[in-house]
């Protein structure tokens, strides 16, 4: 660089797929933030186009002359780097590819196409030597990636639990704090824009379970899709439930577990509704609101909370990638790529080791009990509490486990649904998060 | 590289200076999880030397050969990166400048050395082209530096607000829970090792200014050195005081606050005990946990909650930077330096925003209570809340403050303090983590 070119710092430049809640946000903070971003990264960043589905629309604060529908055109004039917010499997993974192809490194927000397809995406990074970076993609403006991927890169990780999704965060706090239905609090979700006209995703758990598959492929150095996950939604959890499991000092939350087996060789990723002890961390964390515990060897237990979701939020995570991308871009460097060198088994749920909570009717007579206790006896499954109410000829007995194997918690719960004298199993939560 | 080189990977040198519990650590963890080192890094990292004070003291797991009190010695020899866990100024400092003039890059524990001259530090690893990585510096186990100068480097940080010190909080936490006072929980502290013989750096808060001072530099990108910051201790502390927070719903904490300025040149720095509301996420981080909350603009607030020393979780930390510096070198590239250039101003505890809790004896007649109003409404003070409680002659007067500056606040308390009806003020503390 001569006399003159000292004066004028570098400049990278960023082209951005989609302008929604979080887009938008992106674009104001490349501007907004212009000067401290020249000052830490050490170039100007300078937006080159705005990808969008429909041209029409206005975009706060971002200049219309920037604005383009032709996402093939933008993603071909070869950014430094393509910021990906537009979310979905197609075409936003044959636009990175593209962008890829091109030189671009990517920043990128997308769960689920890195769930469904990430191995492609990495492929193409490594065969580049370009960065991929995706912290948004998790738990919204939670630094949780940087951390799994790098602080905790020394250590070994044993465990990943935690709250994901904050559609049915909101929807279950309703459900304990003001007694609402599942069906009640889901419309006020939907009313207040937290969840979905098709609210599938959320409450089935496939959002939960994409972003669990992302924290386990960083935690245990192997590719995790979401279709490698166990899936329970919330639809079959009542305001009954909801009740009996306060009355025990518990909270229902929808958890992402992730969890190396016993032997170090597999892992076992799942997404269910479970209950939590009201005196576990998790437990008040309310609404929207994600949390994730990291349990490694040598650290222990780590938490980080935070806005799980929103534009801005989620665009700060973008931004925090797009520094660091940035920053080895002047440097010549890259960051740390894929680390899948582990290649840990996937394990079905019947591995994990889990406790079972259940609620049966059965018949109010006498040597009921016992029968019941032999049952989770013979499945070698130990109990460590129960309660009885009697009801005229029925009585209600709710049952917590100690832990077990889930496949053979599953059996006992098969053996008693058999069993004359359970009227019905009313209801079956796992437990998540004692400690004895 | 050759054939036969292909088969052996590159191999990184690491010394080691210390081997308390949190180097033993280290070492033990080096050599544990060498294979997954060597996977995630694509490097083998091999200790060759472990530097100590008294080299007759047997150490479990460190091979005595690699042992050696010749500390200069053991730096003169270059090793790619070296590991600084033994504490303190000196010889910490010269240490580290004589290893970083041999090319080493350095991952150190020592908030102490970087809240007093971390400059130096920075400025010798500048000049180099080295790594200075610090993570295990603050807050023990929890990835809490590389989230501020990476995760939230395209945000803008308003505030940080956390429990840094694990000794202060257990003394706190024993006092809430048990009424202990606090001499007898210092006491009990130091029986189970989590205080020291001479506890004044952790009480006094200098061990909590000097994590604030290294948290303030990173979140502000500013020089902010331990002198900097306002300090109080604990020693004031009275279990009468926290027998009224609890009544009031409140717990009493030790905390760490930095904060940019309302102008947004200066930034304040300060560690106090506080009154935090019981709802708070901070009122329940006990014993010797540490948490710290970020709110930045975009992120909203964030919070960090883990093992905030010992000597496992400290080791997760080195590890991590260990890592992260190892890449480096391998990839010929460094990480991001320090971040200075706002370098904005420290500015007094007096242009702090903050409220106060007084507790007041007054005289119980009438007007007193108008008088005492009469005198906060001239500093500009807005009461939030009054409780009074007649005691025959006399009666105890609490009042909690909205936020004011803290000069107001302090010349309020001064004018009180002249009062003929105040006999006495009973007790004093800031209020934190209120939202309205």
């Amino acid at each position: 660089m001569g006399e003159d070119g000292a004066q004028q710092p570098p400049r990278l430049t960023v082209a951005l797929l989609g302008a929604g809640t979080v887009g938008t946000q992106v674009a104001r903070l490349l501007s907004e933030n212009a000067d401290d971003l020249l000052a830490r990264v050490g170039a100007r960043i300078e937006l080159i186009g705005v990808g969008v589905r429909d041209g029409s629309k206005v975009r706060d604060g971002i200049d219309p002359s920037l604005v383009t529908t032709d996402l093939d055109e933008l993603v071909s004039r070869g950014a430094d780097i393509v910021v990906e917010v537009m979310g979905g499997i197609e075409p936003a993974r044959t636009l990175l590819l593209a962008a890829m192809a091109r030189g671009s490194s990517i920043v990128t927000a997308n769960k689920a196409l890195l769930a469904e397809d990430g191995a492609t995406l990495h492929d193409a990074a490594a065969a580049g030597g370009l960065d991929l970076y995706f912290e948004a993609s998790v738990a919204g403006a939670i630094p949780l990636l940087r951390p799994l991927r790098d602080s905790l890169a020394g250590d070994r990780v044993r465990r990943v639990l935690g709250i994901v999704n904050g559609t049915t965060n909101y929807i279950l706090t309703k459900m304990d704090e003001e007694g609402a239905d599942y069906a009640d609090a889901l419309a006020e979700a939907q009313r207040l824009g937290y969840a979905e006209a098709d609210p599938t995703a959320d409450v089935e758990g496939f959002d939960a379970a994409a972003k669990a598959a992302i924290l386990a492929s960083l935690a245990f150095h192997t590719r995790v899709t979401g279709a490698d996950v166990h899936r329970e939604g919330l639809s079959n959890v009542t305001a009954a439930d909801v009740a009996a499991a306060r009355d025990m000092g518990f909270v229902i939350k929808l958890l992402a577990v992730a969890e190396l087996s016993d032997d170090e060789r597999g892992v076992c990723v799942r997404v269910h509704p479970a209950m939590v002890p009201r005196t576990h961390p998790l437990a008040g964390v309310r609404d929207a609101f994600n949390a994730v515990f990291v349990e490694a060897d040598a650290a222990g237990q780590v938490m980080f909370y935070g806005r799980g979701a929103g534009g801005a939020p989620t665009a700060s995570a973008v931004m925090g990638d797009l520094v660091a991308v940035a920053r080895h871009k002047v440097a010549g460097s890259r960051g740390p790529g894929e680390s899948a060198y582990a290649n840990l088994e996937i394990r079905p749920i019947g591995e994990a080791l889990t406790r079972y909570y259940v609620n049966l009717q059965v018949a109010d007579r006498p040597g009921v009990l016992a029968a019941i206790a032999t049952v989770f006896a013979e499945h070698g499954v130990s109990i460590q509490n129960v309660r009885q109410d009697g009801h005229g000829a029925d009585a209600m007995l709710m049952v917590r486990t100690h832990l077990a194997r889930d496949a053979a918690l599953a059996r006992t719960l098969a053996s008693l649904r058999e069993m004359d004298s359970v009227r019905s199993v009313i209801g079956v939560l796992r437990v998540e998060g004692e400690t004895s």
